[in-house]
């Protein structure tokens, strides 16, 4: 394959850039995962993606993609035949509602089209409506990285506290963790999945679960068979840093250092970065003329915006022309959105001039591809940033 | 903690030293796991993974732990309450039981001692008893890392064979893949378990299956539930080289360096120094006046050598001090035997010096620590790899 | 220090941004520098870096800055008193003078005003004065980093042959080198100077002599002392691949991984690479309405464009703000253009995107700063770099 | 080249084997040499470098070979035709002479068989009869790394002083510092020559000069011609954390990371260290009934033994053999010892279970040549090292 002088632009909304601190923070001999050097790890990392999820019950790490942490939350917690209710949010969220399916559970399904967050209230109704508690959680999607919306945990949780329904609540925080804020047990939430490849700024190979009281008390009447998602044989071995099994070593020295430098520069600041960054593409994406598959403005995403695609243009076409001519990836378009969208991610381990480069690969991208569209988005993006720009200040977190 | 100086010296049966080749693989910026790129990667390990397993039909990679691969196996072919026989070798064969239990399947199992590998016969007359084919799987260890026993794969299913049984035969590779000899096709195994951090001197990270067609097939009717782990899915995607959800895309580019390194020096190289290895092992065992676990030759491990404490000496008491005084870890007694032994990994990516050395490092142990054992276990051991040394030849596997 | 989130943009001159695949060659233990496994490496790059030179006659390698190998030019060739003709390109000839000057030899110096490249005629001049021969040695800059301007060396020893004289003709290669043409056998050069961390991608370290038959005859009767930089002693080892003295091992790994990368890429690709993104600074530059130093458009640099500030702003507040902001080094004036001027590093390992990611930095530091400027430079950048984007195709070199 | 497994066992007296940390330190994207981060890093190295050779004054590090610290010792201080005291010690001492001569100056030089360290008395009754002073320096190897033998500088010191003589005293520490006590001010050592491949555990590189107040005085009238080398232009720039041309960034970074390493297991357990892994070397030789080339034990070099090759059995070919079977480089004999000698490192980042190994295959390989010896040597040993292990504690230096 030819060799593209330079660096790639990751433009996906994950697996995001691995800074360099954790690449190398990962290349280091492997250590015995039952030996005294690892458990000094083992209790570092358990305790720091605590601080990640903002919270102070429990947290698990599997040696997985995140889609296990899915199936780790349903298979703890629910039996075979139980219902759920879940919401459309897009190809993540219909992802998972195959996945429950698949393990025997009987899933009421919010529908929409796509376009929006989750509005809470159609939550409430149903639960309301479900007056005999058959529903036993409320599975949703923090971030729906597809589409490009974010929705608010905390007035879904208000939704099933209005209704007084006992139904666990489930976040997929997959992209959203250590990116968008997110409060575990200030918001309530019982169940939160999430992965290393995204906010975390890791390779993919780790799965997380952070599990509430109530939720780890599921898992003695919980039916569905399990055994290497089991949340009690990773607590039994974890109370002393260790695990019930092999754990993936590299990527745990690559998560106490990617954790390190969360902390240094302040989840307020990762916070601000990433919406400062999201509202410089949407400049950028209004300035070209084009539309954010996102209808409204409350629920645009701080990590992706999802591009719809001009007249009968194909998006697949136009990322491969950008792939080739400028070294840069773009998200494509996920299930139905298809050939209709493009995504650029703006996520994880990134900065001003990073993004101004992936919007200018659009922009030139967008010329060379004949697409119908007006110049100067990147003149907005870069108005925005010039006169936005801050120097991050280091912060604790104030959890 | 303070820093030793010089090497660690990681003498467990796994995680094993990973070279430094594959650490700079892996050492590398993410690629979007949906362009080009990767699927040059993915086709590459898919079709090289097989050429380890000697298979033509069918193998998967998870982002998982080696335990993961237990369970893909089990769900993918079984369904509930299903019968499988399995042979007690030790610690390993008695942690899939456990699991097999746990996700509602019936197992019949063959207790023994610890002390030998595989009766095959046995295992035969289970299944001649078996009229009614009850028993739909015979899972068994190929290498026992707890013991340091070695079985015939090939044995078993000749036993399989001679009780005209349709039962599945799987086998966990995990501690023997690319280090002892492995024929998944020309032996009839059906599912193959094996993970990356042992004779693929890899970390940990990455679980695999080899399937043969009559395993596929089976995936048909098997109703237990299963999402992350279905072959199916994993099928379907790998045809073009990609997978069904986020890749450990670092593994991978480790896992193609390792497949190259292996293939540089031919799998007959590394089989054949694996058991020089372990012979030398043995010799400095005997040397000491020590007694090996495994009491049948026929079994031995070529990986690991599983060492009897003399009287009533603690083995845990040994590794820490071998540890603190000369910064190798040594494996530990796993369950039962618990501190009745130690062991001895001389596995994956290791030479004649680092095993001297490690020998070295338990013949001063035994040394300080008082423990009564004779001097020339050393000795012996350098008077063999002396006699026997030989420049391995770069071969291309045979298969 | 804060970090800041995302990757630094190095647009310095040099050292030039490493490519992974260099850093990773690195990384790696050291060898033997007397056994055999070294000298496949010694001569891997012994020849590789004739090619770069495009030379069939002597090239040396130094572990030292490049600084060093003006010495080792110097000292292998002259003795004390002698006299050189030197041209005034900019910051590095007046450093090359100095040196010259300390080690005892005379310099006729060509003076300019530091915003052109070289007049030919003023050598050739020069030199048909000489009517004794007195100047033994033209030393001139290829590239003058601290202008940014190139010089053709071919006008240069076209003027010396037209004068019939026998000086030697000494090119400081250093920022040219793998990024600009450069013919060493072709142009009749008789000493070239370079470095590792331009052009080459690498870090810094080594330093470079290729060398004519006849500069190698002139060692016989040069008398300025040397040892360290004797071209002999190096000579006389890297006939069999070794050094006379312990080489940089790693450095030397990371060359052979350059030179492969540079013929991956083909030399002529390289060139046109770098002469696309001078030419899209400039017109950011000119789109911003500021003063590129060099004057005569026959002389721009494809490696580095130096800008000069607009009325009385200081350039190196300028740069801190820029680096501040946006985690953007750019270059700083280097001597008697102290604060008048900043240079943009469009030089090694770099694309189309982050040549706009930096431009975008400047566009958005100018407006930060209140600097007086016209917008749209980034958008001019775009529109040619869009235009012009063309998909590298591999190419051996000609050569 | 046939890859061999595991790892290769580097037993030469330098370079040494880089610890993985210092690796990943110098794993890192180059940073702008003339930035705020510099700065820190510069400011860093330039303090701990100090604290490694035990001064108050100055130090300087060149990007070079350490072969550059010889010639920036003598042409930073002395003139043409300037007389220097050297003393036969071995090879090194002899190429210093040669680099002398070839600088113009004159050497006295006394000269031995290479088999003892250095007699003081004998340079102060040089020193004593060099009534006029003409003896401008006296320049002594600390550790011969040919012959394994460790000399005084205190005594040398004592003997200038009692010759009341004002000649520089200069002594090249190359493979003793940081592995054998060196005390630059207290010993009142005027130039110290050093370089990173050795106690420093960096790759070769760097190189050093510690220098006193009378040897920067010195500057003032030395003329021999300098440039590179100058130790006044280092200073000028250093004052400020910069350097006078580009520095080798990485190597810079993996000195910061060496120093760091070197205070945390302290400086009298590394120098502890080292002697003790030379007493259990010179005991395997003994066991092997072979000749130590260093006839007195008051000189036994604490890094490097040179051992005779029995009878008329070259050195060569047992190397290449030790090599080829057990792929561990031991050292040369060089110039006149050989192929009479080989030599066995035991230097920098190492520990027991790596010189044990090291010497099991010297022994093994001692087997396989043919070549008449005792058994045992691997025993004497390991006898020793179990007796004498200690857990090293972590320590601040003295000084």
């Amino acid at each position: 394959m030819t060799r593209t002088a330079g660096r790639h632009f990751l433009q996906i909304p994950g697996p995001t850039p691995v800074p360099d601190r954790v690449l190398r923070a990962m290349d280091c001999p492997v250590i015995d995962h039952r030996g005294p050097a690892f458990q000094v790890l083992g209790r570092r990392v358990l305790a720091g993606i605590k601080t990640v999820f903002q919270t102070e019950t429990h947290a698990f790490i599997f040696p997985a993609s995140g889609t296990g942490a899915w199936e780790a939350a349903l298979c703890n917690t629910l039996s075979p035949g139980d219902t759920v209710l879940m919401y459309e949010t897009g190809h993540f969220s219909n992802l998972w509602k195959t996945m429950a399916e698949r393990l025997g559970l009987a899933v009421r399904f919010i529908e929409t089209d796509w376009r929006s967050g989750i509005d809470a209230s159609a939550i409430g109704a149903a639960l309301a409506d479900d007056k005999t508690h058959t529903i036993k959680a409320v599975c949703v999607v923090h971030n729906e990285t597809s589409t490009g919306t974010t929705s608010s945990m905390s007035d879904v949780r208000k939704a099933i506290d209005a209704a007084r329904h006992p139904a666990l609540l489930m976040a997929d925080c997959v992209s959203s963790l250590a990116s968008i804020d997110y409060r575990h047990d200030e918001w309530g939430v019982d169940v939160a999945v999430a992965s290393s490849q995204k906010g975390l700024m890791l390779p993919p190979g780790l799965a997380f679960n952070a599990v509430s009281d109530k939720a780890m008390a599921a898992t003695k009447t919980a039916r569905l068979p399990r055994s290497y998602w089991s949340w009690d044989d990773q607590a039994a071995l974890n109370a002393n840093g260790y695990f019930p099994y092999t754990p993936a070593t590299p990527m745990l020295h690559g998560l106490a250092e990617a954790i390190d430098i969360l902390h240094e520069e302040g989840f307020p600041s990762v916070f601000a970065r990433h919406k400062r960054l999201a509202e410089a593409t949407r400049r950028a994406v209004r300035g070209w003329g084009l539309e954010i598959l996102c209808r409204d403005a409350r629920f645009y995403s701080p990590v992706v915006t999802t591009v719809l695609m001009p007249g009968t243009r194909g998006g697949d076409a136009f990322r491969e022309l950008v792939l080739e001519r400028f070294d840069m990836s773009l998200g494509s378009g996920l299930s139905k959105l298809g050939d209709k969208v493009f995504r650029i991610g703006h996520i994880g381990d990134t900065n001003e001039l990073t993004i101004v480069a992936a919007l200018a690969g659009v922009e030139m991208g967008l010329a060379l591809a004949g697409i119908p569209h007006k110049k100067g988005g990147v003149d907005a993006a870069m108005a925005y940033l010039a006169a936005d720009a801050k120097v991050p200040e280091p912060q604790t977190m104030l959890a």
